[in-house]
């Protein structure tokens, strides 16, 4: 894979160049996407800036996020060819600190989970997960160090998991949505990918111009961790379990305390209550293409936003209330713990590409707000990951755990037998 | 003013076809439009639905919301006949209850403060106000008995003020922002204009699909409202105290207690950050306008933003704490009062067309995020209005309030002098 801050560094040691930098991502793209297939369209000869923290940083950006430069069609039919007027403002963000969009990246059609055509790069006739597939792929395969998706439910912590890369979803609303194609305006929310930990701590903390993000020099100690199992989300499969023991294993010989932590009742309700927000919204996000485009819709979104007809104002109150709820009991939860460790996927990526795999052990989290980190876990077979979450806005713990038992995990502390 | 209760009755009767009712604004239009210059472009031949309950209901559309099949440019060159791809799902709201957006309404670029060539109906050498200035003059000027703005410091409340108008910025989020350009994502909110208070009730029951929203057949009794001069925010004019006395009169004599309640010194502090979390998140919102077409921009917003460039995500923070902490300091304030009752605007919309008038009254509730409705007052000068605020998520009982209010001032009880 390519590192951002392994490229970074190069490049201030001026033993790169910026072009020198976005060139080898094209190579790499040259080589790998014919099999892949992350890539919706790109740049072929993109302006390089030589100015910028990510000067020489190729980025892929999910295909649901305006580009001026490039077209945006949504995963869907129904914007082929749209080319929207502005960028999204993560987009202006990238190209103000010198990095360059260098393409755009396949997205479950609006960010939903009718699967998309790219290959797992680690087992090709794998799924990489979605709906931020292109973007998880296109890190695995070392074509770019950096890549944006959008989580609503689980489409960027679910992809990285399967695809063997890290990935934050920052707090809510932490990275700005303006000009990202609306799924759900209370979940929908930017994340990144990127090789390592420290590769997507960087880019966060300069994309959200907040220093504090960043991994700090000395790995924290004494961390509380509270083990969740999310049973109120079904069970998880062997691997997975293996792999949340081996990162708890690895956190405990770093110093870290790490607990079994059951979630309350009203907790385990939020999650149940998810996918009445998600979907009371997407009913008006995309009223227009359900209105206008119904048959031009993929089939999985087509029979939710059929289901989603039915859902009242009453029960989405409710469903907000709950969530509420959930999220002042969270915060007790994080008044005895630095940071919660559970499962990022159910296991290794589904074969065959008819499924993006479940959400399941995602959702609670988008629901909450709060940071949620993919640790992608060392084995023999195919990738798998856990998942480090913090209390909200607090994406600096958040990466520094995920850090320190990536560090433990890579060493072998804790490794999966 | 065409009242849209007035056209409902008159087409559930068989009085009035859905076309004749399109028809009916489309006369208006032609004979105000020349001297208001309300519309930025509009439906010649529109296509008229005969079914729904809004079937036969004309609307203007604040040209910040994206529709389909007129352009949308944002009261800017930089958007020059830019066609969106999809109507925004306010729109998509408004065509599957059988409405006609019949026409865009001019706006200040970005729904900011530089004027637009907008008059005002009561008289032409004065502002309509802004930014939603085509939306207010048009329903003023009986051209439609809908229109739709947007309020992120007081875009609604106050050209409602000026115009003399009825108008509501229902509580944050309770009516979707999909497909309207985002200034500030924490504050813009999508609000109504109508002739009477009963008219935007009845609109807004409908879009937001609770009808509980709709005014109650019973007067409600024995409110107790607390009346707020804001001195936070300066003085207002001797005719805009006049106005709130002559409310506070109406409220008292049909039955209302109103008490003078000056607000905790930590909402007034909120008052003073509403600006830092507008600027910071415009900045982040309008990035590529400022990044690729700075010198098009209006000049008080390019002002605006090249100031915004200086804020700190740390100045961010501290503002929506405060917001936050001012939040919940009102839920306390009602507990104690069903509704508050405070200026819509400094005075009489400001002579020229120079400047919009001040928001310096509204902004604080815009934060707030609490339902806000103008109710005209009657009186023989220029328009004038008060403000009727509710707690969050009761929206309903503001217009309540509001509609009382009207009742006792159209009746004469408290009429201004």
């Amino acid at each position: 894979m390519l590192s951002l801050v392994d490229l970074r560094t190069r490049l201030s040691a001026g033993d790169l160049s910026p072009e020198g930098a976005i060139r080898l991502a094209q190579e790499a793209i040259a080589a790998r996407e014919p099999e892949v297939g992350a890539l919706v369209c790109r740049h072929d000869a993109p302006l390089v800036a030589t100015r910028g923290p990510l000067a020489g940083i190729a980025v892929g950006v999910k295909d649901i996020i305006d580009t001026a430069d490039l077209p945006t069609q949504m995963g869907s039919t129904i914007y082929a060819g749209w080319r929207p007027r502005a960028d999204a403002a993560i987009v202006s963000r990238l190209r103000a600190l010198g990095a360059v969009p260098l393409a755009k990246m396949t997205t479950c059609a609006f960010a939903s989970v009718d699967p998309t055509a790219t290959r797992n790069p680690h087992n090709l006739a794998r799924t990489p997960g979605g709906s931020s597939a292109g973007s998880a792929a296109a890190v695995a395969a070392g074509m770019v160090p950096l890549a944006l998706g959008t989580q609503t439910g689980g489409s960027v912590i679910r992809p990285a998991a399967f695809c063997g890369v890290a990935a934050i979803k920052p707090s809510f609303r932490l990275l700005p949505m303006v000009g990202i194609k609306t799924f759900s305006w209370a979940l929908d929310t930017l994340g990144l990918f990127g090789a390592g930990i420290r590769d997507v701590a960087g880019a966060l903390a300069l994309l959200a111009d907040r220093p504090g993000i960043d991994l700090p020099e000395e790995s924290p100690t004494g961390m509380r961790i509270g083990l969740v199992l999310q049973d109120f989300a079904g069970e998880a499969d062997p691997e997975a379990v293996e792999a949340l023991q081996a990162a708890r294993r690895a956190a405990e010989a770093l110093g870290a305390v790490v607990t079994d932590l059951g979630l309350p009742e009203a907790i385990a309700e939020a999650w149940r209550c998810h996918p009445i927000v998600q979907d009371y919204e997407a009913r008006q996000a995309l009223a227009w293409e359900y209105a206008a485009h119904r048959d031009a819709l993929t089939p999985l979104l087509r029979a939710q936003l059929d289901a989603a007809q039915g859902l009242t104002a009453e029960g989405y109150d409710a469903a907000r209330r709950q969530a509420h709820q959930a999220r002042r009991m969270l915060k007790d939860v994080f008044s005895e713990h630095d940071a919660l460790l559970t499962f990022s996927a159910p296991g290794y990526a589904p074969a065959g590409l008819a499924s993006t795999g479940s959400p399941r052990f995602n959702r609670l989290w988008t629901l909450m707000g709060v940071p949620c980190v993919n640790v992608p876990v060392p084995g023999p077979g195919l990738p798998l990951g856990v998942q480090v979450i913090a209390r909200f806005g607090d994406d600096g713990r958040a990466l520094a755990v995920a850090a320190m038992i990536e560090r433990g995990l890579r060493a072998g502390v804790g490794s999966v037998s």
